[in-house]
């Protein structure tokens, strides 16, 4: 299944900065990078379970989101692009 | 229609952090806001057409990307939250 996984994490503490890479890194392992922060991560049941488990771990939820969108079995006509595609590289940063 | 709009803006630039400014002004006026780059608005297809056409205008297609999740009539149950939720105002600052 297509999941879409967007997080905000406060990064205004070296701590915070820590969990954005680490959920980053995390949504590297299971998806696609299609924003800073939006993974789009085709994954079955037992993934998804596993990834969440794995970021919620790491998220602060007093600071910290995450949001899934289960995009279903038409993902692809559901998703449009607009502008650059950047690569990114699993540390975080862009790619130009 | 829901239409969940994400956006990575290049703000390494005073001319990004103002296109940045705008696009999420824009955003609000049609939907709500859900975390800092992310907002799902639900809106007929006149305007979303409208909203696309306005921000398609603002973005630098070399530097920002945009992208359109088209949620369908079941859109509700496509999304799940985790952890705090924001108030944000419609300047893009956070209200804690």
């Amino acid at each position: 299944m297509m999941v879409l996984i967007t997080y905000d994490v406060n990064t205004t503490t070296e701590a915070g900065r820590k969990r954005l890479r680490r959920v980053a890194k995390q949504c590297t392992d299971y998806g696609q990078r299609v924003q800073n922060s939006v993974f789009e991560c085709l994954v079955d049941p037992a993934q998804f379970a596993q990834l969440r488990h794995k970021l919620e771990k790491i998220i602060d939820v007093e600071q910290d989101s995450l949001r899934y969108y289960f995009l279903g079995k038409n993902w692809r006509n559901r998703v449009e692009h607009v502008g650059v595609k950047h690569g990114f590289d699993p540390e975080d940063s862009l790619i130009l």
